[in-house]
């Protein structure tokens, strides 16, 4: 599974995420256009994205509906799993993560909240109390922590980084906007909202250019 | 500008951020190497982003730190200037983001924030007040809103988004897992964890078949 794009991956999530709305609604088939324009790509990239894993489709019927999702589930390891997830950083963000339910239901359970500031300890977000992130390597261990979510501030990220790894981590969401080293046999995906709200600002530079200039 | 790709524009951003720390440090010039190496890109990839705007490098010297900087935020349309945002969805995701101080130093500056739930109205976050949405457009064109924060759930997200393009907003964060239809002359920016997470979730059954299958 090495040679999988990363944008294949992501398509295989939002493929399930369509494929759900549509088995709620009773459809028994779907064709790779459907599915295609469910998402926002076109049938022939379906069909490659597919292709990775099996043949799902019968020819002339298109793809079996649950079938199809309950492996793609399977595929993306969200199907009768449970992810254990750390939040270190019990800022803003970090707490709002936590309080958020839509995760569990998902496949991913928050089963720690820490953060290096003795005033945030003990309170509570959700069903954690914020502890001690120089506890880190134990609690990690002790919780079998699967994921991690970086929210502590930029300068810091990178630390954080190398303690998770070095007690097992093996994937995280990193959400400090830091160039991160990352080691091998780790999967660091970045969630960067000032390089967002910046590709949104070009766009809007662009149009009112465009306008002041017709 | 319309032909330049998205993911030269986010490395702009990513440029920016090393350019300033190097800046800080007090480095005059910089190779493209060093500023490859700098955000995990190479230095001939470097040399292609920046064409596409200019020829900001002298051979043998590399770039003047803080010229191209100044150069790159100007062409991100974030120097010298704030953008107005509203974030539609007073959940706990866009009260976290309003709450959080980082995008107003950056240019960002929250000016609304709405939901339809009457026991919400008033409630206060960072220095806004919540406010009945169905005072969107009256709002939107009051504040002079330049990018809308989409934090609603994912069933009214196309509702919100068409209300917000009939008023004139064109550029969109979006936090709903929803595919969207995206007018034109719009851009639509998505963050969606729960795909990050199932990307993770993908990486970690690969490494656990490989250790089960060596």
């Amino acid at each position: 599974m090495d040679n999988i794009p990363q944008a294949t991956v992501r398509r295989l999530s939002l493929y399930c995420r369509y494929l759900e709305k549509k088995e709620v609604e009773g459809g028994n088939f779907i064709s790779s256009r459907e599915l295609g324009d469910g998402i926002g790509t076109n049938a022939a990239q379906v069909r490659k994205d597919l292709c990775f894993f099996d043949r799902f489709g019968t020819p002339g019927r298109g793809y079996p509906v649950s079938f199809l999702r309950r492996r793609l589930l399977a595929i993306l390891g969200i199907k009768d799993q449970t992810w254990r997830v750390a939040v270190i950083g019990a800022g803003k963000l970090g707490c709002a993560l936590v309080g958020y339910g839509g995760f569990n239901r998902q496949g991913f359970e928050f089963v720690a909240l820490l953060d290096n500031n003795p005033e945030k300890f003990g309170r509570v977000y959700g069903a954690l109390r914020v502890e001690d992130s120089a506890r880190l390597d134990e609690i990690v261990t002790r919780r079998r922590v699967d994921i991690a979510m970086l929210t502590v501030p930029a300068p810091a990220a990178q630390g954080v980084l190398d303690n998770l790894t070095a007690v097992g981590v093996r994937a995280v969401l990193n959400f400090a906007p830091a160039n991160l080293d990352i080691p091998a046999q780790v999967a660091v995906r970045n969630v960067d909202l000032a390089v967002e709200l910046e590709g949104l600002s070009f766009f809007l530079v662009g149009l009112r250019s465009r306008s002041d200039n017709p």
